[in-house]
């Protein structure tokens, strides 16, 4: 196995053990490289009523993605990292795969929040996520997420 | 089996067919009444990495909730309903069963959304849904939804 698919595979194994749903919903670590995570699922358990994505599980595949990039960035993921507040816009069915990408914020914004981090034990950050079939922007998403140090 | 218990029957037969995510979520109907439809899911396959109710759950439980009333209320489950935007705020942790409970807007409004699906083929409306646990309000969304008549 080499690097990379070790790594996705313990990324993975984290999901599943922590957050059984990211099971059944069939959730993959795609790719993680300069800054973004890309999580995939596949359309066959996250259907909804009209053979489409279900919106549940494109929330679910954006508030992952999210909560999948601190964990890479800050590199810990004994952090505690909860979602405070999100909003969603589905601009487009997602009619195959779900793909889900989320990027680092600019290095000034992702600093200051990494060192509030060290120097307060909470900060908080906002994260865009983004879900694109076929080069076209299916949902926009956009998370706040706190995390503390114990 | 009683009225009751044969409608709540059909229905979670309805989102088990046609959104497979609620069946590993283990979504059930606990009540619809007076405009109110209650949906509730066992925390067990729904947890997240500190033990407590998963973002994505709960998010995915206002969103089935919102569906569902629309879906009660109209009485047609063949119109075609999709969600358009949503915003979700994560006030508390849910630490045990998940229980979402959306209400029918005021009857001016409910009225409104109604007659203008009759009379353009489509029509919006916003809907509010609440994650409630042990009499503390843990989640409050809103969604705006879009009926359309094929």
């Amino acid at each position: 196995m080499s690097d990379d698919a070790a790594f996705r595979q313990s990324t993975e194994d984290f999901f599943y053990e922590q957050i059984p749903l990211t099971r059944a919903m069939g959730v993959k670590v795609a790719s993680y490289s300069e800054g973004a995570l890309v999580l995939r699922a596949p359309l066959a358990p996250n259907h909804n009523h009209l053979g489409t994505a279900f919106g549940g599980s494109l929330s679910v595949m954006a508030t992952l993605a999210g909560y999948g990039l601190l964990w890479l960035e800050l590199g810990d993921r004994s952090l505690h990292i909860v979602i405070r507040r999100s909003h969603i816009e589905y601009l487009r069915p997602v009619t195959g795969e779900i793909v889900a990408r989320c990027s680092r914020p600019n290095p000034i914004t992702f600093e200051a929040f990494r060192n509030r981090l060290k120097q307060k034990g909470k900060s908080r950050l906002e994260l865009e996520v983004e879900i694109v079939e076929k080069d076209q922007v299916c949902v926009k998403f956009v998370g706040e997420f706190v995390a503390l140090r114990d």
